[in-house]
């Protein structure tokens, strides 16, 4: 796509990256002999959905009831909400089990309870596990709370328990590949060890495990029946920062036009801000945050910059970038810069479509 | 509104505080013989924009060509676009000039030229100065760039020159209010001495200040023109912790359901999170980072509790609030719980609509 084509800050997709992306991870899944479930709340888009077509994928994730009535509307007939169920969206619930095969997740006897009375259509149930994260879920040890809810579940024949589900979300916050595969392998144990003991009264019970950097480099998944990554579709900073992805993997980039320069301060102003980045940041080499990676045209050729330069603050519309001094020279005012995103998640949530490198606008769900 | 109709995070809207808020600033800038030109990037909503017509205002401020257009469209007439201009979107703005009086703020040569040189319909020109927050902007002190670009403006008869424009975002870093009313103060007098630089030459040179701290607190707009607060609509946390509001004033809470209880961290997990209220923080007083005020119902009452209860980690959806023993005890798994955002101009921008407390959408401009 023609750079001169872009007037404001655009979401640019390269959709030859991003297939790649699923194709490797739904080649790792079948690998292993795991279900591939993928989370669609990276990308948010029925489009993007009908990519994984391509590849066998038949189930996913979602992180909420409208977006599962947006993927079920457009086809999908294999759902997982995997947030801990909200029972004041069941009506909504018991009308998309119609549609499309879905499961819910639960952690406590309030809504296992509110679930039985009120749920009118085939559901399955799966239990959130807290495997370290400490976040959401129940403890893995605590098979007495699993019991009790399992109690409660039987009660209505629509519900079916299907097993355990966790999302290890701690990796995002390892400090060193080493730490992505003990805290992985830690949660697998764990499930492991719960699979086996139900495994006698419930012979298909499951384990679900999900996330994008245990999914991307770890190789142990035994008796995982299924993963769930989502981040992975795109990739951003933050997984090639903890090493989870090379620069080349991430298939979204920021395109900002630029607007100023301040040549005391070797920064210039983009068009482009936390209405359109998000503000997530990692920490740069500098020990600075930093929003963004930069790269731009160096004698026609696109030229990533290193770490010197970057993203450095946000308003709401615009951006400051920080350069070194030779680069500062190499831009203008009206050049369009290229920004690698920290957390693609919430920059696609943001932007609410993407121009693919072709031009061609891809469609999200509606902000609402 | 009765929170029972509340299943999903919800943006709701108190329109008395927030009439109440516009009233206020519309009678301050009176008093203080400025116009009043408020800025509509926080509330970004037509509808909302009509409720200050109520108080007599005609020129609003934006911060987006696509902000302008879709007020323009619904009919506003007068419109400042305060980012530095992004040439590439002249056509656009040549087309609007056509339907409302637009003024545009260049800071550096290059855009004032390839200005003087592609604009067609008429058009304001502030330059937009830099008063110490070193973000944007030409120093006060350069007359030199100032009188260059003058002369390129002058080329081109369609371009009018209407004075001096700043944005004091160094008042929401204050640490203090004393601190809000120097850098004020300070911003005030570097704006004082060019406009009566330039008073002889440009009898009608204006100045225009606009930040929601300094607007709210400060007295002295000595030779101030306009002002152009934007925040101020609804106020938040982020402006209460800077002394300049109270926590009565903030007109827009989130209405979140509850999911689940870990009665072992005292930790409720809330559906909402980052895709709902942004990441934007502020440093509590335990030194965290907090995300937002908790208000829950007890004996029928709204209580807003301390700050050792506070909305602590965000995902992508959920929340975890923590809480103390004692307040834990008194939230359900299905309760809804309000809280008040830190930042209210990006928890408007990521909800898209508003529910006002009488049930009422108000939409607010499409996300691209």
């Amino acid at each position: 796509m023609k750079t001169n084509d872009i007037i404001r800050p655009t979401l640019v997709l390269d959709k030859e990256i991003c297939l790649h992306n699923i194709e490797w991870m739904a080649e790792k899944a079948k690998k292993h002999n795991m279900r591939f479930r993928p989370h669609f709340k990276t990308h948010q888009s029925a489009e993007i959905g009908d990519w994984f077509r391509l590849f066998g994928v038949e189930a996913i994730t979602v992180s909420s009831v409208r977006m599962a009535e947006y993927f079920i509307t457009n086809g999908w007939k294999d759902v997982t909400i995997a947030i801990s169920l909200n029972i004041h969206e069941i009506d909504v619930i018991n009308r998309l089990t119609q549609s499309a095969k879905i499961n819910v997740l639960i952690e406590n006897k309030e809504t296992a309870t509110a679930l039985a009375k009120k749920a009118k259509g085939r559901l399955g149930v799966y239990f959130k596990i807290d495997t370290g994260y400490h976040r959401t879920g129940i403890p893995s040890s605590r098979t007495g709370t699993i019991d009790n809810i399992l109690n409660i579940i039987k009660t209505n024949k629509k519900l079916t328990f299907k097993g355990f589900l966790t999302h290890t979300g701690h990796t995002y916050t390892a400090r060193s590949t080493n730490e992505i595969f003990s805290r992985h392998f830690d949660a697998l144990l764990k499930l492991k060890s719960l699979k086996n003991q139900y495994k006698k009264a419930y012979p298909n019970v499951e384990i679900s495990m999900g996330d994008t950097p245990s999914a991307s480099i770890c190789g142990n998944f035994d008796s995982v029946d299924e993963i769930r990554p989502g981040n992975f579709v795109f990739y951003d900073l933050m997984q090639h920062s903890l090493g989870v992805c090379s620069l080349s993997d991430i298939a979204v980039k920021m395109q900002c036009p630029v607007v100023a320069k301040h040549v005391s301060r070797n920064e210039i102003v983009i068009y482009g801000g936390a209405i359109h980045f998000s503000k997530d940041t990692i920490l740069n080499t500098d020990g600075k945050l930093l929003y963004g990676r930069i790269a731009i045209k160096i004698d026609g050729e696109k030229v990533l910059l290193d770490n010197n330069n970057y993203l450095s603050k946000l308003s709401q519309e615009h951006g400051i970038i920080k350069l070194t001094p030779a680069n500062f020279k190499l831009i203008n005012v009206g050049d369009v810069i290229e920004i690698i995103p920290v957390h693609s998640c919430l920059t696609a949530n943001l932007m609410g479509h993407y121009i693919t490198t072709e031009g061609e606008t891809i469609r999200m769900i509606p902000r609402y």
